[in-house]
């Protein structure tokens, strides 16, 4: 007799359109938070979220979100210090102790033009969004970001 | 004996506040995704995002969320060219193949002064919140955009 | 024989990044309409989430997002006309009648050289990611705002 199968683990579905640090941080973070409780994290750039993956961002990107005032630039200077953490670095930490799988969104490739070689290699494959839908459609936690 | 009801289908629930292009078209097509999938999708449409919905928006509304420098003037090209997808287009379609329910947000109707005259044929009616979490507290798919 | 124990109310999960009158209008009527309907609703306040919570922000904080032209004046104008909803009294009723947790993202209080004495009551502690996705982890309902 076969021993039972595991129960498949949490799982988290986040949808990425933003490319500014004040919500790339957030993201990176809930995905490590969960990968770090033994969720399967699914993630599904879109947009500004997969143009915050090319491997060459141009430095016309801004930082931080627009509209913000003073409080923009004192967020803007904390986050290029030395010290201040890197989403990118932490979702690569992130990649190494879980099930983390990031999807180019098919639709936004075409629109903006890119191939998969212009993407970081974080970056497993290109899909369509309705693919993204039925592999989260159990998901336990879903965020559009 | 009567058949077994059938289960309910999936369900997918959007609260949208947003009105440039780069949120609309991953909206319209997660909404066109999860409806081709069999899902349900209910959509609340709240400030932004109920502006969007207006019959006549003014030529003032920008296409493409700012703070993005030239890289965002490029996808407002892109998003203009003839043979660009439409969210809007995209949403009619998806609405004639599933069961797709927009409400407009009454608070946001109030304070930005619209009557459900002003909206398109696409908002089924207008709803406080309370009803719209009711009606989306068994969702699978949750997602605020 | 002891009488069976209530099931765990329904819940809300928020993650709030957002400062932005037209953002945070939209979540305190979603937390408020929740907590109405009986689910406990956590809330993480992260980067610009967490600046709305202090005790005095700056004026330089706009209070409509920014990119909406002639209609973002028009908002910003009912916004503050002197019966217009006002988003933290609609969270300190919602908080009087139901359970309504905001916790502060401890990463943004670092970056953002912010400590508790800095914000709002209504802000219940400092908790890490992971604590709150713990938390959350069975909610109903998961947005990120």
């Amino acid at each position: 007799m076969s021993a039972p199968a595991a129960p498949p683990p949490e799982q988290m579905a986040v949808v990425l359109t933003e490319s500014a640090a004040d919500k790339l941080l957030p993201f990176a973070t809930l995905v490590s938070g969960a990968l770090a409780l033994g969720f399967r994290v699914d993630v599904f750039a879109s947009y500004w979220g997969l143009m915050a993956f090319r491997k060459s961002p141009p430095a016309s990107t801004s930082t931080v979100s627009p509209g913000h005032g003073e409080d923009g630039a004192r967020l803007e200077k904390a986050l290029t210090a030395p010290k201040a953490p890197s989403w990118k670095a932490i979702l690569e930490m992130a990649k190494s102790i879980g099930e983390l799988h990031i999807y180019a969104c098919s639709q936004s490739m075409e629109v903006l033009g890119l191939s998969k070689t212009d993407l970081d290699p974080l970056v497993d494959g290109v899909t369509g969004v309705a693919t993204f839908i039925d592999r989260t459609r159990s998901a336990n936690v879903t965020y559009f970001i």
